[in-house]
């Protein structure tokens, strides 16, 4: 039974490294999560649980991974952002897109119990990964604002959409109707004069979603310093959050 | 908060569409699975609870895609063979094997609890995917033999390896030299002469690994035709199997 | 002066090996060639002196590569087809693709005063290059077919332009207006009725295209077999070419 | 004749676009150019016809495309850089590799008898064209770096090897074997001492490459700025060039 005659096989894997010196940002997105999120009933228009398991399941992903600078996360997804200087799995993308995938997927349904204590997951939910490189600070950035702002977008609208539905009494097609070619400023307002629901007060994490960061603390009684991970909803559409974060980018370890 | 100004940076995203008319094959593998199935304490040299929840992982992708037609798994990795004409995303080759790696990662998970009885899963696995083009049936039958193959050539070293160490009292270091050189036929001998163990006995499921294929079924009152998933250990290194399963490749459904 | 401390940039050069066992098509497109024609006096619909320099450029190109099956040409426009177990430069594809296209450009500047002894070059051409893999044999053919389909349609259309330019008196215009709309059928009628042309007269260069093909003679005196580039203007559409010419995919040297 | 059964096969060619934001370098090589040079009687170490042939053809290229900021060669290569945004064919790999490599073949070959005024050419050369990405200035820099400190350590080898060769009246084998081992300095030393060459005396053109660069002039009576391209022989491994030509790399037409 030579193994040989058919090793050749292994000729046909391709070389799919990555450019060298650009970030590697890996993003996750929920499959079918519009029909995960109605069969195990989550709260509309956000369900802590979900987004805390989540960011959970992201915690577990970033820990593993010292390569990783920053991940945000919304909804039901997730990016990862590796530095430039990566050269985990020799750069290669496909590993690198499904380690993180796997990673994250496995802890998904590993931790349900722990943030979904009266609900049962009823089969095994999943996510597809994409990986595209940013080669300049500008680029990387102008990323971080473009998912960031899409939270806002669709948080406002699914706010007011659901009180709309739940508050207002109004069908989900009304409601859809209603806030048919309407803009923020209109939508602030329906929230406000109608509900009375100011939507600055609404919780960060929902406005705002996710990220986390390593955060590196000198212990006062050693030269030491160790590094944790912190979640939390900044917003780094602002330049502030930049340039208070002006290592981010750039980290060693 | 105008998001189009961001919006550039979805330009970054590379189209990674796969040759047409080749068979796509996803092959996923275990990481850290040596220190896995020692922390989970699998029995040596082969975990039947293990390969049954990797099958059943398997299975569940399985079911799940009307575009594969066979998968084969062994250890810690398994294969998912796809359509030469399969269409699905558009050939996009990370979303393809992003997908298949999250849905059986998630599925190993899920599933633990119904193969392992006694033994918790201490914390979330993972796996790594890759995908390969495969332009004719030759290449794809060599590849299913190459994986095959390397089924034999491992059990037969393993269950030797642990035969010499658990009834032979050796240490690994020690079984390891032994071995160290040896063919096929040497380790035949070594286990039939010294521990009575005739190795064409083992389990099939050990020698040969576990192959998913559709059947399809005529129902007998009806014109009407059900495919089923069933898994063979048959030897897929003889050319009857490929004789008798001529279809195999070309399924249409 | 250390060399060394620069020669990471190496690094950024990422591997673009083709996929193994697929048949490889280099086609080059002449860039500009309306402007081009145009300024070297070029005769419409068809100029002879012009597609023979092409056929040479291609011929010069076809005795350097051992491992090219065919090549197809028309207008501006080669085909070049490599045997599918190829591995000239690694299959490195831009290396393939750069080599024709270099090799090509230069054999027509080179050889312009053998064809167009009366008109001289007034710059430099260029030709654009792409690289194509197909699987299998039946999309080969179908590629030949459908470059060689081309011909048909774009000189039936150009002979009737011309003719009614030239012969009917038209302006470009009015004769393309008269043709749009029009079937093949009714372009055949044109021609016939009104200016006494039967199409299928129209000589086999300029009808079909020409093919260069490697031919094997068997010397009679001696074992030797010598192979010889010629070049045909068959019918690649009829299914008897390929029969004919059922070795042609799968030669050896 | 229905064309478009055929047309199907176009879906065989794959997207090839280049990350955006990154220069994109093109850099030819002569094939077989040992050869060639010895069949055009080229002058060793240097021909200055064959350097200021190449230098012409990459001139004609560089008027052609407005997004290329600079070009560098030496010896029988040139490397084209575009500016980080070009957008030219889309940022399409192939097209932009052969584009270039065809354009400077055709010119070599083109131009061949401007240069080489006593010498025919005999037969059509070619190059061979890669395509890499830097996504950094300072990547860039090392690249145009790396290029030159490859000049002078070829050229300062050539020199003494041909001086040892004409001059000293060694062998090739001889001369080889002399300088095996040896430094930059021995070789300076050994022009200086034994054949009283001054190596820093010789012609900047072959110590140092070409520099293609645009220069934009300011004409007085006017308010318009016209663009020329011109050579220079500068050092770009000092900090200065970079520092004179600060806006090199970020050219906007």
């Amino acid at each position: 039974m030579a193994k040989s005659s058919f090793e050749y096989v292994k000729t046909f894997e391709l070389d799919d490294t990555l450019l060298p010196n650009t970030w590697v940002v890996v993003r996750l997105d929920g499959k079918c999560f519009h029909k995960f999120s109605e069969d195990h009933n989550f709260t509309k228009p956000n369900d802590l649980r979900a987004l805390k398991l989540m960011n959970y399941a992201a915690f577990t992903v970033f820990r593993e991974f010292n390569d990783l600078l920053m991940a945000f996360g919304q909804s039901d997804e997730y990016s990862f952002v590796f530095k430039k200087h990566c050269t985990l799995y020799k750069r290669r993308a496909a590993k690198l897109v499904t380690t993180i995938t796997s990673k994250f997927s496995a802890s998904y349904v590993f931790y349900w119990n722990k943030f979904f204590k009266e609900e049962q997951l009823k089969y095994p939910p999943s996510f597809d990964g994409r990986i595209v490189l940013y080669p300049s600070e500008e680029n990387l950035i102008d990323y971080m604002k473009w998912r960031q702002a899409d939270v806002h977008i669709n948080n406002l609208y699914n706010t007011t959409f659901w009180t709309l539905v739940k508050e207002g009494k109004l069908s989900p097609t009304q409601a859809e109707k209603r806030l048919c070619g309407t803009v923020s400023g209109d939508k602030n307002e329906i929230l406000f004069k109608e509900f009375n629901i100011n939507y600055n007060d609404e919780p960060e994490i929902f406005k705002r979603g996710t990220l986390l960061l390593k955060k590196h603390i000198n212990m006062n009684e050693s030269i030491k310093c160790i590094s944790v991970i912190v979640d939390v909803h900044d917003d780094m559409l602002k330049e502030k959050f930049w340039k208070d974060h002006k290592n981010l980018l750039f980290m060693k370890s």
